[in-house]
């Protein structure tokens, strides 16, 4: 396969497109056009055919592509054949939103556990999801086998607890603590700044006024 | 200037660097090397050099950066010379995760109310922001002259109020619903997709594996 010099905005765009093929799939559409796909995720249907183009010939020219195979094609280049084992660290405000959010249980990413240190929350439940004693957390890792871990916690603490999953045999890490995390090079790990983020909007809406 | 060109990745990390600078310049330190900004952020001295460059001279070779006049240039290409007026839409564990988050009122982001249209939650406050109901949103944002607008509600919802902000005279907008979201030219738009993280993280571990 070509996929491993794929831009990572072709990744950002596939999981996007695969939503609507999603949602296409659920009310009953068989076949969908790359102008289709297009409009439905605010592109150009040039950006979709170049994107699909990357991972082989899905289409029937005139006539557009199979929702459920280019879907099911879709996911697996995602890696989302496979349902994933999600811990989630910090049972606070963020973490809690987590939970809650539907997206990820859509998708195949099957929280299992939240991870605090308050004893208050330790035994109780947020949504369907136990809450666990962090002192837990590695032995948990290891014997569950759990793959991903969601770290939602205050960045003070974030490098020490990364470090435990690293050492529990993590294999992803989605951090939203606001510091550098440093992991070996064998741990994917992705960072969500919310600083960063809106740091670009306002260099850009300074930029757009010089 | 040579902004306009600037590289996303590059405004990212000047955004990282900039809070390790105001870290240092809090803690008394007054000249710092590339190479220390860059074990302070994971990153090479190289890398640094260049990223600090598009914006001109600031260092002095042997010597290093002052880092309360770096830090102030820094600020001033992200756009963060000025306090930013700020709202969120939503009250739900998103939205109060983000009325939480210290980072953003450290960095000149100034969270002045939060909207939402259950009725028990209007009248209340969030820490010390007020939630008010939605109802108020579109002469809030323009008598208040806010400019920037945090989305934190489900995807069904977010077009419509987007289009509520826009009308309303929104310059920026940081939206967390998990859809598509479209937006007038003039307005900055940047969507904080928690699936799409996921899911890069797991076309890696995949590709990994391949």
């Amino acid at each position: 396969m070509k996929t491993l010099k794929i831009p990572e905005a072709t990744i950002i765009r596939l999981s996007v497109y695969s939503r609507l093929l999603d949602y296409l799939h659920k009310n009953g559409v068989m076949i969908v056009s790359s102008g289709e796909i297009a409009r439905g995720v605010d592109g150009s249907p040039a950006q979709v055919r170049k994107d699909l183009a990357y991972f082989g010939e899905f289409g029937t020219r005139g006539v557009g592509y199979n929702v459920k195979d280019l879907n099911e094609q879709v996911k697996k280049i995602l890696g989302l054949m496979h349902k994933w084992k999600v811990i989630i660290v910090g049972a606070g405000n963020l973490g809690s939103a987590l939970i809650h959010f539907k997206g990820f249980k859509e998708r195949g990413f099957n929280i299992q556990a939240i991870f605090d240190n308050d004893q208050n929350k330790v035994g109780q439940k947020i949504g369907d999801v136990p809450v666990y004693d962090i002192l837990e957390l590695e032995e948990h890792v290891k014997t569950k086998e759990i793959e991903i871990a969601i770290v939602a916690i205050p960045a003070r603490h974030a490098q020490e607890v990364v470090d435990i999953l690293v050492n529990s045999g993590i294999k992803a890490i989605l951090n939203f603590a606001p510091c550098v995390i440093s992991v070996p090079r064998h741990i994917e790990l992705r960072s969500v700044d919310l600083t960063v983020n809106m740091e670009i909007l306002t260099f850009n809406l300074v930029v757009n006024k010089r």
